[in-house]
């Protein structure tokens, strides 16, 4: 790694102009730029960045990757710096640059000559954006359309983070993930020439060769930066309904996830469980919150379903919430019914609860947050399993998860009173992460990143549990694409 | 390349047993094994194999590979053999050994000491099988499940191949392709040991680091051999309409497409479209099927719609017939409605017919087939361009295709009269397949290969449009997974 030079910064503006490049002081002692934004991110420390360079399109991003390449400068890519695993920050050295997407906003047009910043394709259901681009923008600018891009994220990160973590989101059950909804990508590779490869077809259907896209979808850009993408979007749902599941036990849980899937088919666009903890701590957090249950009592385990659809009802058909009903009274005809109570009601307000949790359970205590993910069978087992043995382990942690239950995805989160002594050792909180993978990996065959993808905070996880011979040939693919670096992670 | 000697058939008699390894003759003259199903493929010309080696699980295909890997002798990876594109096959040498998916039937059950055939997750909604179990075989276990893998095909592959080729078929707008419906692969790389890698924790959720399964669907099994996979199963369909669509015209089409999916959400889960010339040649070979159209008079341009739910009908609903009803009916209120006919009609009778049509076409004449896909809007513009300008460059050819117009695939069919005396002309098919591709590729920046992958019959225009840079970095990672040869495509 080295340490860029005032002669370095003047190269990098020759590249992205004045306005590209942002420092700390401007080389004269003339004050400078708050680089504090981009050197701390949302859930892990804060690092000390040389400077902060901002490309406006794939071109210019191209001419940086391959100067700093040349000059052995680190650059970590930064797009919403909205993650959660400590990816896109600076380390602590003050020698790393950040590349950041806030002006990678346009696309070039089909005509080649204008940029644009969001190209709508409706016969074709997709959009062309630049990496820049916020969920939020794309969102506004598709729904007047009638149209969405499905991922449902409390947070509001840009496009080229959501490509690089391959985020998830509340849906998925109906329309999967980043992966799923990317038709293509323009990416850039640290090499010597700043390799521009465009796969940017949008074609649904292609296999002439290797997928290229799928190598630099959920890497944390460290093969390569994302500049552009051709994304699927859906039509945005004209009806919807919701209701809150009490699950009569948590062997029910399952059957009521096949039971609806069964009869509601794709109509099914969330199957949401939330703990009393975590709710108990939205609540607390929110006082704006409606309780929906009777007397307030709040009970064990509650799953939030919602039925959608893209057309508006007509007269002559069954509403959605009349759906809702007659599924939940075929399931209740059961003698051994899954199922304990069951409110419906407004979508809005059980999305309010449900999108409440995760600030919550941040001011519930110290926060140990888990982003993991299990074969659907294998999720509620270790919660199970996780209340019993927790307390042993660990007495006084507090579980307040809530999870994505339809595609084996849990946001574990433990809560520990802020004035344990038990923080005033720094091993403690490691020890605690340490063990709950091992249990999560070992134990259970999960995953410790099920949606947050790869950063500082799971390298160590990474490391441990990734098989070495899959580790040699990540470090040999890495240096096929991209051998300079790109941010801190390694996959070797 | 090395010629197998009787030492090295001896050796791999070692590792699969007598059962495991064909030969012409059995190395003393006592006759021989037929070995003509594994030379010779559905579309493409005749090779010559040295050997057919069927190793039944992982473990002997490492030991296969890692042999081959280490004398030079190489293997041609063949699952159902019914590729299109002459992937699966020996090249005429009579040097290539063929390595045969017929009895990769077993996969490691969870207890690591059973071997099962197909293992079902209901809760996840997956299944574990080995690569050589055929498609037929897997949803004959399915269905009394109430299951379905939902790959629609004509043919009957096995699941290595589906894989090797990430085919798509008639519900891909519905369902996705076999990658969207692969959740985890086992490969044995064409190296020294014969690495087995095992991505096989069947997770919906997963971002820890490369997602490896990627590389290896859709690439003739180029860069490594999938033995075995988790796959997505989705609930069976229990209720399903079909339509037979006449759009006014065709712009209409994509109008009908997009007015269709607002209006029936997932519901519609297929949308494909016939030729005129593609349904006179089904009824031609056909006999039994039945005409719908009134007075037997075909349409233009047909598509065939289908809506389906996985639950059955219930009283308090309408059926899909009246769904379907509704909808054309709203469509048709519009007075620049695209819709000119529509009959609704039995599914079976419908897709009887659509399935009909590839064989169909093989018969009416010499038949010059291509796969190809546009981004969706694309997909009728090449059709009229072609209808205009092929009669110029080449009279006499017969356009008879049909395909996706929901995913943008397009079987694009050509027939020449048997007795057209330009067929005597070894320059002729060539020159039409090399002008086609190039209007698809260069004029309508479509794919030379949708769903079939790359074979010996499409290698180079795999060579012709695949940038330089993209080929070299292929080459690069082909050698990285496994330097020893697979089969004949060449990505680099």
């Amino acid at each position: 790694m080295t340490s860029p030079t005032p002669q370095d910064l003047d190269a990098l503006i020759d590249i992205v102009g004045e306005k590209g490049l942002m420092q700390a002081d401007h080389g004269d002692g003339s004050g400078g730029d708050d680089l504090v934004p981009y050197e701390t991110c949302v859930r892990y420390g804060a690092g000390k960045a040389a400077f902060v360079v901002r490309p406006a399109n794939s071109q210019e991003t191209s001419r940086v990757l391959a100067y700093c390449y040349g000059r052995g400068i680190t650059l970590v890519p930064q797009s919403g710096n909205s993650g959660l695993v400590g990816a896109s920050t600076p380390d602590s050295s003050g020698m790393q640059g950040v590349l950041s997407f806030d002006r990678l906003l346009e696309t070039q047009g089909a005509d080649a000559s204008s940029h644009k910043q969001i190209i709508f394709d409706e016969e074709n259901r997709s959009v062309t954006v630049g990496a820049g681009v916020r969920l939020s923008d794309l969102n506004a600018f598709l729904e007047p359309k009638g149209y969405v891009f499905p991922i449902d994220l409390g947070a509001d990160p840009r496009i080229g983070g959501m490509i690089a973590t391959n985020t998830g989101g509340a849906r998925f059950l109906r329309y999967g993930d980043v992966r799923q909804n990317t038709l293509g990508v323009k990416v850039v590779l640290a090499d010597e020439t700043g390799t521009e490869l465009d796969f940017m077809s949008g074609l649904r259907k292609d296999n002439t060769g290797i997928d290229w896209k799928h190598l630099f979808i959920g890497t944390t850009g460290v093969l390569g930066v994302v500049t552009e993408a051709v994304l699927n979007v859906v039509r945005l749902p004209q009806q919807s309904t919701a209701a809150l599941l009490v699950p009569r036990d948590e062997a029910a849980v399952l059957k009521l996830l096949l039971e609806m899937e069964e009869r509601c088919d794709s109509n099914l666009t969330a199957f949401e469980g939330m703990s009393a903890e975590a709710i108990r701590a939205a609540f607390d957090h929110v006082p704006s919150l409606r309780n929906p249950f009777p007397g307030g009592d709040i009970p064990d385990y509650v799953l939030l379903v919602e039925l959608s659809r893209t057309w508006a009802k007509r007269d002559s058909e069954q509403s959605l919430d009349e759906l809702m009903e007659v599924v939940l009274a075929e399931i209740w005809e059961d003698e051994e019914a899954p199922l304990e109570n069951a409110f419906i009601g407004r979508p809005e307000e059980m999305w309010a609860l449900r999108h409440a949790l995760s600030e919550g359970v941040k001011h519930a205590g110290k926060l140990v947050a888990f982003d993991v993910s299990f074969r659907r069978g294998d999720l509620m087992k270790f919660r199970s399993f996780m209340a019993q043995e927790l307390p042993e382990k660990f007495p006084n942690v507090r579980i307040c998860d809530f999870g994505h239950v339809g595609d084996g995805g849990l946001h574990f989160n433990l809560s520990i009173p802020q004035d344990d002594p038990r923080l005033n050792d720094a091993a403690f909180i490691p020890s605690l992460r340490e063990w709950v993978v091992k249990m999560v990996v070992e134990q259970y065959n999960g995953s410790f990143s099920a949606e947050h993808a790869i950063g500082r905070s799971n390298q160590e996880f990474y490391d441990s549990y990734t098989p070495n011979k899959v580790k040699e040939l990540a470090a040999q693919i890495k240096d096929v694409l991209s051998p300079g670096d790109l941010g801190d992670v390694k996959l070797g």
